[in-house]
């Protein structure tokens, strides 16, 4: 494997989540200029988060997962494992470093946030109603659309036309995040949510509260298990 | 006819329906982040919906009508009507399948919902002013739209581009829902209605009151019309 | 001419005026589901109006101007005349058509709403200020902007990928809608503007007032202004 | 080079900013059709600005980056600065008339609102919090992500699908607005802000203020400095 195949995840996933919780932040941030602006905001925002990270990831030769429930969900239909484990430490630091980025971007609105809840949830997700095992299966309902969706706009249509590839994959995201994600924030990506909900523990942000690591495992085993089901699903099915 | 392709048109309807009344659910139910997001958030999801479910069905060699009005419309187009009793129980059977999920993924949220109307609205569609004649109109109205559309996009440009269909017919739903959904809710798939409708009735959602089966047959009946009309537009200008 | 092409135009420019007034109508209309959605909701379903609305045109053989100032402008940039006035006239007909259509989608709406300036703005537009001279400065430049767009999206890239000028014409006139649109409310097409406004005028719409034919002219004039002014534009730049 | 490319680079600065202060405008002055439609109008409102006005200049056979900081940014990668000056003065004229056609087509808006901070908005852009570090490194960042998202779209993929560059360039400044926009207003182009600016302290609109030319230097210092990290970062790994 090249290195720059494991550069292309992580600069990719460093874009995604700059720009990913980056909306969240323009949108729940105080004095922010989009502050209130909502679901279509945060959902929109999303989407081309995922447009600009892919391709950044593909301009350096990389697949372009930025996510490890979608390395592990091809890795699972492929049966191939071996680069599961350096994929998704490039996308863990990848993501880490997007989260840093997001602190300095909005440097002095930190302090005109008076919601602990709001600070963090411009790292990580967490859940509209905490019920753990609900919360794990909306991830995971979330995440196997998100693999299967993916595997189906790469697969179905043989060739699609070049760069279309990168804005459908964001119109999945878009749809999900705009259908599924009111219940847990869809986080669908571990590596979106936990490297981030590290950096909100190191960072000395003003005003921050608990990092909530008792949630933690549930936006990492939802969206394994949604990989995984979506792997699984495209080895049952092997017209993809 | 493969089997594939029947399995296309269930998995196609099932993402359609899975997205497209979780969009409904995300908006509705209470407690959602998306709480109230408004007719943009409702149609942009019905839109994307309809992206991912044509690629998922596209996947297993399907036409991905996904749309019991849309098959019986090119059935009278074309003059062909083999396909149209296997196509619609696999939509039927999709459709309702799809609404399972949309259930178990909001899980906790149904019971903080407390406005039974709420409840089936995130099931099966309703009159703004219910008056049958007129109702069955709009419907009629919206999925004549949608069919021609969908012909026109298919078969005014000989070969699109390889993956933009798809975007193209999300697009055209998009305005459909923008533009003329707010009479009725805009169900223009007898399938997305009925099915989940009945799913309404037999699951123990709390909270839930009446599925309404005295409206069950205008979004069944209107879309069907509008997609006979359609089939009969494009049979007289057989410019498509 | 073949008769196929004014049909083009003629089902086009009623698609355009169904999608679009019917965004209007959905929007301002009383019990409507969408009410009050707002600009977004606005633009947006103009701009996918715009989208079918070309879709049709096209497969009927048609070039999908569905807009007299298109038409004019690129008379003006070209030389030729001579489709002027059956164009038109084959706009002007659709036009009035979808406007029927709007009539009848949003029946039991109509005596809903108790706002006679709101009826008619579901036919035709209105100005924010009313001041003859700035408002048709105001189209004209919209105008201006959608004939130069529609020029450089087809001629500077020589060959578009097949089906994709359809949805970026649709994207200039979001763009158009969202940026320019809050003076006079963008008719940009005399079509658009003067023939539902006749309809209006005839249609026995409860509740209805006045059909401001004081200001009719103003986006009729504005219009073919922008549209000359753009084909002359591109007779004098002629890299288009 | 021809003189064409420096029109093309001056028409589309020209018809980038007429359309994006035009949406700043359309949401912000007083009696506008579209006052207080939000950040998703906004930042919908500069992408689809910007697709036009990369149409327009590629229809003139320029590069189209309508903006110093793209130039800037490329000039460094590629070691060629020769295009630099010429390029940076056509998008400032560009951008100059541009804001002189906002001023006309809002004409009677001016004198309806009342702030004037408000005003001054629909030519350059101010901070959310004042901090002049902070707010350099916020134009900073964006423009980092857009240079090198413009980058990554045409040098990933060989051979883009023709016409679609310029609508994936769009989502990218749509991803940049909806996720960073909140802190500066989203300058990331330094003839965007300086230009208007200037044409905002000479024109006589009624009710304006200060032209704020304390805070210029950060538009024009942090979007430069943006592009500049983008070429070198694209230096550095010649992926691209």
């Amino acid at each position: 494997m090249e290195i720059n195949v494991l550069l292309g995840e992580f600069f990719g996933t460093m874009i995604l989540v700059l720009l990913g919780n980056g909306v969240v932040a323009n949108c729940l941030l105080g004095k922010s200029k989009a502050n209130g602006s909502g679901w279509m905001v945060i959902s929109s925002g999303w989407a081309f988060a995922v447009l600009v990270g892919v391709f950044v990831a593909l301009a350096f030769g990389a697949p372009a997962h930025i996510n490890p429930a979608v390395t592990i969900g091809f890795a699972v239909s492929s049966g191939d494992f071996s680069n599961v484990l350096p994929f998704v430490l490039s996308q863990f630091f990848g993501a880490a470093f997007g989260a840093f980025l997001v602190y300095f971007h909005f440097g002095p609105h930190w302090k005109e946030t008076k919601d602990e809840g709001l600070i963090l949830a411009c790292f990580s997700t967490g859940p509209a109603i905490r019920k753990k095992g609900a919360n794990i299966l909306s991830e995971t309902i979330a995440t196997f659309v998100l693999v299967l969706g993916v595997a189906a706009i790469f697969d179905s249509s043989g060739s699609l036309a070049p760069g279309l590839g990168p804005f459908l994959v964001a119109g999945l995201v878009w749809g999900i995040g705009l259908s599924l994600g009111g219940t847990t924030g869809y986080a669908v990506n571990p590596a979106r949510d936990l490297a981030p909900r590290i950096i909100h523990a190191i960072l000395p942000i003003p005003g921050k509260g608990s990092s909530d690591f008792g949630y933690s495992l549930v936006p990492v085993v939802g969206p394994i298990l949604g990989g995984v089901a979506a792997g699984v699903f495209i080895m049952l099915f092997p017209v993809f």
